[in-house]
């Protein structure tokens, strides 16, 4: 059993409304007069980090990974539930939460701790209250909408390779390691938007699941998107393909309609929303081949 | 590092003040006018069941135990949000889902998966609503307060004996493989009580932990509980302390005030609170020796 085969059988069980089918990053529930805005990711050591790594980052990267999805809905933390399994080091797990709950200003709410002895294993549900009716969803996008990316792309790519290859890169090396949520960008743009949703397992991989789940078909540029691609003083600049094909970075893919004034809002245009097509996803007015991102098993 | 130095080094951080310090199984946060009631609880393989269980069991579990910690706060389930590591054997896992979620009638709002090749592990977080206002904690117990345990103790400790010896016996089994959260229970309970909490790990630990979070002395009477302890045809009958001691049982443990009709309420009166004293839990006057329930690591 593969993860798309498990999500399609989660798919046949009781869902509730606000589940949205499973197709989005976040489950909205409409409580006391306002939106309640739920999302949870693991973090699996062997999986999304190597042993070796410091846990400070995993700690800072589960937390940051899951405020993402906030930022997507334009949501505004109330907190997060922490569970994790002790494996050691766990000093630094804790310096890793204390450092991303201060820097976004998120308590944490509770969660559950277990003394496991196999691989680590942490999962967070970030709670956030909707600030604008509708929330936007991945499925919203309209022929006609612009498609506005707020934040780059590349920058973990490039991190990545530094990290690698022992290169010193402090302009791209950070994002990489403790990647940024962002949710004031998230709350400018919810408002105004027909979809939203993070850009976590590459731009062009992310763009047809919009595209997918609106039932339409994006239209990217390259040249709009060169200056959104990430560069770092001590690296090889990276090609759109390569750029936005590789995930984990954490930037905002949204589809607002030509009336919005995108140039007051976070974000440059980098397409537009056509008709449903033969290809969710067209790059300069061709489908891309090869690679889109990070694919689940 | 332990679990309860760990958890002491999250006390340190930012923390919601619906956190509770903590020291409860839920968080409670006011939104919209309405008390939202969360909890998170993990399941790992190797610690909280052998990989050669039942995958069915072990997402009964999952939802259910959570499900408890709602029904301590008598709040009433929205929906809960599941990781999962996949590990085989997922369609077990997903038939036990739909069974649990469909007896208790809650929708699932979301989740993660993550293929993993290590010990499997799941995480849950169950959302409900409170129905009553103040939600109870574990840490309101006052002197004067009658102790009241809803549901039976020892039905999971004879389960575990039945299974680990082959014994047939279905009066006590299911009760072990697939605990029941005791919603209705909590519900009914909740809007009189000062202090509730499930009892999970064993009752008499969770009764000295109900006790120290309320600064109080709980006096037990074991002629009371006896009627409370699980028989099974198949098995020897267990004393008190043995029911008392062992955990999974996920009975209720209420502090309720004097004034209370106890008689028109689920459960029966086990004992009653008294001011702080050398003691936090007392049986027939005295502090019950040896191990109280299963103390985390």
């Amino acid at each position: 059993v593969n993860e798309l085969d498990f999500i399609a059988a989660l798919r046949g069980l009781p869902l509730h409304p606000g589940a949205g089918g499973l197709d989005d990053d976040c489950a909205l529930i409409e409580f006391g007069g306002e939106t309640l805005v739920l999302t949870h990711d693991m973090i699996v050591e062997g999986v999304h980090y190597v042993p070796g790594d410091d846990p400070f980052n995993v700690a800072w990267r589960l937390i940051a990974t899951n405020l993402s999805d906030l930022a997507a809905k334009g949501a505004e933390p109330i907190g997060v539930l922490v569970g994790a399994s002790l494996i050691g080091r766990m000093p630094r797990f804790v310096e890793g939460l204390r450092a991303v709950l201060e820097e976004y200003r998120v308590p944490l709410l509770g969660g559950d701790t277990v003394s496991g002895d196999k691989g680590a294993s942490f999962g967070c549900t970030a709670i956030g209250r909707g600030t604008c009716r509708p929330v936007p969803r991945r499925s919203g996008a309209l022929p006609g909408d612009r498609i506005v990316l707020a934040g780059t792309i590349g920058a973990a790519c490039l991190g990545y390779q530094a990290v690698e290859n022992g290169v010193d890169a402090p302009d791209v090396v950070p994002a990489f390691l403790r990647p940024v949520p962002l949710l004031a960008e998230g709350r400018l743009l919810a408002p105004h938007a027909h979809a939203m949703m993070d850009v976590s397992d590459g731009l062009l991989l992310d763009a047809a699941r919009m595209a997918r789940a609106s039932g339409v078909t994006l239209a990217l540029d390259s040249a709009a998107l060169a200056p959104a691609i990430a560069r770092s003083d001590a690296l090889s600049p990276l090609d759109w393909q390569e750029a936005a094909s590789w995930g984990d970075d954490y930037a905002l893919l949204a589809a607002l309609p030509p009336e919005v004034d995108c140039s007051a809002l976070p974000g440059r245009v980098i397409g537009s929303v056509m008709s449903a097509g033969d290809a969710p996803l067209l790059v300069d007015g061709e489908a891309p081949e090869g690679t889109l991102g990070y694919e689940h098993r």
